[in-house]
């Protein structure tokens, strides 16, 4: 077992990566209160989720599994609604803990649950996709989308402990795989050039020194700028910005949230090719790297008149602009609020 | 203008009391990201609304007031989806401001949109009861009510600052103020036996110095005990446990919240007599002052049956039942969870 710390002060906890660990790495935790376990339909099908909630039920004499259906949808505030209802008809109370054991969608659900029920209360991520495993489940950004945009509504509220068995990362689809890959992949451009060459290459069999590097870096970010004030962990948004607006333009569904970063990322990398001084050459390592994980680089017929209604509701959006984060080289970034419609409609041009 | 202190780190914030204050005691803070004003139909309907939404007009260029309907039927989750979609339909950014004017509801409302909407946002309390002033806009507990029972669901989530401007309260009808008196009346009987004496008397003219000695007390709890965890701040539901499943039994609308605290207050003085050896006589002090007060002291029908589910549901249930707030002598309290079923039947019969 390897473990990564979130260091922030009363709020630090640890994250624990390996093969078969649930049991053991929560062993020490407090669940006299019970465990409110919310995890979606896709989740509660795998062989192994059986074995996972007995090994729970010994943890703790009260375990309420709480299922929605899986997909973007159930990240919505009528959902949230039933489930606080739930845990209260249930009579969990302030010492009783929620548990996500899914993707970014049930744990960014069950954290802002956790984080709104009674005020908060304890807080423990498993995550099940490698997309959660290196991103989501990770620094404390829970919440919903509106019909208005995704994650408009939330709370910044870390978790006890993450715990990432890659045991259920084995019976992951391919593609779900490669999505996650996108995040990883990010990592590198963001802040490590020599881990962004070794994941170039295509997902490695061995997911346990990948999953580790990437939380080291996310958890460096989230310890000096927890709730995205410094513009430090904005860096974590790189190839979000148009990804968003992508994924909700195109509609959730037809394309993974990973994929749809994919496709972010390039953009990113081309407006920092014309911004930034990214040099040349840079743009089509970025593309074969993204292709060599079995990820998107382009997604034909997007118009900048589709995109532009939910780029206008990012929540990076200032008084002064849309906020990107574009990348000078590889493994560095930096902010900008100054680009152009034109621009835009350009490096678009370049992803359809 | 009299200034009062919350100390909580970085989450610190100033409490002004005076006339005529609003403009003059918020022209430093930042309003660029715009105002999200909320309020509710009957204080849009007081002759100085239109006044207050001039001055905030003159602070920032972007005022966009939200009503809701008057009533505890506006702390849902409802109302709260709705208003989340509004902020984002009139595309406030991070930047934002959410300003509270009015009562609790209005109050706790606001906070958990402030608390929730981007992750938070800036959050400004304008109460414009009595009880808001001294009890609801101090202190971060923000939230809604679900089915299921009273603020279940919300944050702690601290203001940046807090106007109490006297010359609101001056449109209040009496009965208004007279359950603002409640919450007033409980700060004597938990942390100040001198302050309570004079309280005893009955509402006086002049406001002021009642108000800031009441939040002072609050502060001081606040900042010692945020998230009510250590249990001092649990000293604050004094007569809460009792008032809230009164008031969730009989029906909102048919008593005000301060009302039901009044009837709660007895119970808890009853319970203290019984339990820990507050002296024969404090009883009947206690109700004097209520009455004084234009309080209830009793309310006729009520049932151990009607309350029981309530009482059941209540946050301050333990894994080991009911934490009750007892009063050893006033301006004393100790903490108690074992209290037996038919001590609160009999209790009961001395307040129907």
């Amino acid at each position: 077992m390897q473990t990564v710390n979130v260091e922030l002060g009363e709020r630090s906890y640890s994250i624990h990566i390996g093969n078969g660990l649930v049991a053991s790495s929560l062993k020490e935790v407090d669940f006299k209160g019970g465990i409110a376990l919310v995890t979606d339909t896709t989740v509660s099908r795998q062989p192994w989720f059986s074995k996972l909630l007995k090994e729970l039920s010994g943890l703790s004499s009260k375990v309420v599994c709480l299922e929605v259906e899986a997909g973007e949808k159930a990240k919505s505030l009528s959902v949230f609604s039933h489930l606080c209802s739930r845990l209260a008809e249930e009579r969990f109370s302030r010492s009783a803990t929620v548990v996500a054991v899914g993707g970014g969608v049930v744990g960014d659900l069950a954290g802002y649950l956790a984080a709104s029920y009674l005020r908060g209360i304890k807080f423990i991520q498993i995550p099940t996709t490698l997309l959660a495993a290196v991103d989501s489940s990770v620094g404390g950004k829970t919440g919903v989308n509106l019909p208005e945009g995704k994650n408009l509504v939330g709370a910044f509220y870390q978790p006890q402990r993450v715990v990432i068995d890659l045991d259920f990362l084995k019976t992951l689809p391919e593609r779900e795989l490669s999505a996650g890959m996108a995040e990883v992949i990010k990592y590198g451009l963001i802040r490590d050039a020599a881990f962004f060459e070794e994941v170039a290459k295509g997902r490695p069999t061995d997911l346990a020194p990948l999953i580790k590097r990437c939380v080291e870096i996310k958890a460096e970010v989230v310890a000096v700028d927890e709730r995205e004030e410094s513009g430090l962990r904005a860096i974590l948004n790189f190839g979000h910005t148009l990804g968003h607006a992508i994924e909700q333009s195109v509609g959730y569904g037809k394309l993974l949230h990973g994929e749809a970063i994919s496709i972010g990322m390039v953009a990113a990398t081309l407006l920092s090719e014309r911004n930034c001084g990214l040099s040349e050459g840079t743009v089509s390592r970025v593309r074969l790297a993204l292709e060599a994980n079995g990820l998107p680089v382009h997604y034909p017929g997007l118009s900048f008149e589709q995109l532009q209604p939910a780029l206008l509701r990012d929540k990076k959006t200032t008084a002064y602009g849309i906020q990107w984060v574009l990348m000078p080289e590889i493994g560095r970034t930096e902010l900008c609020s100054d680009i152009s419609e034109a621009e835009i409609r350009q490096v678009l041009q370049k992803i359809v």
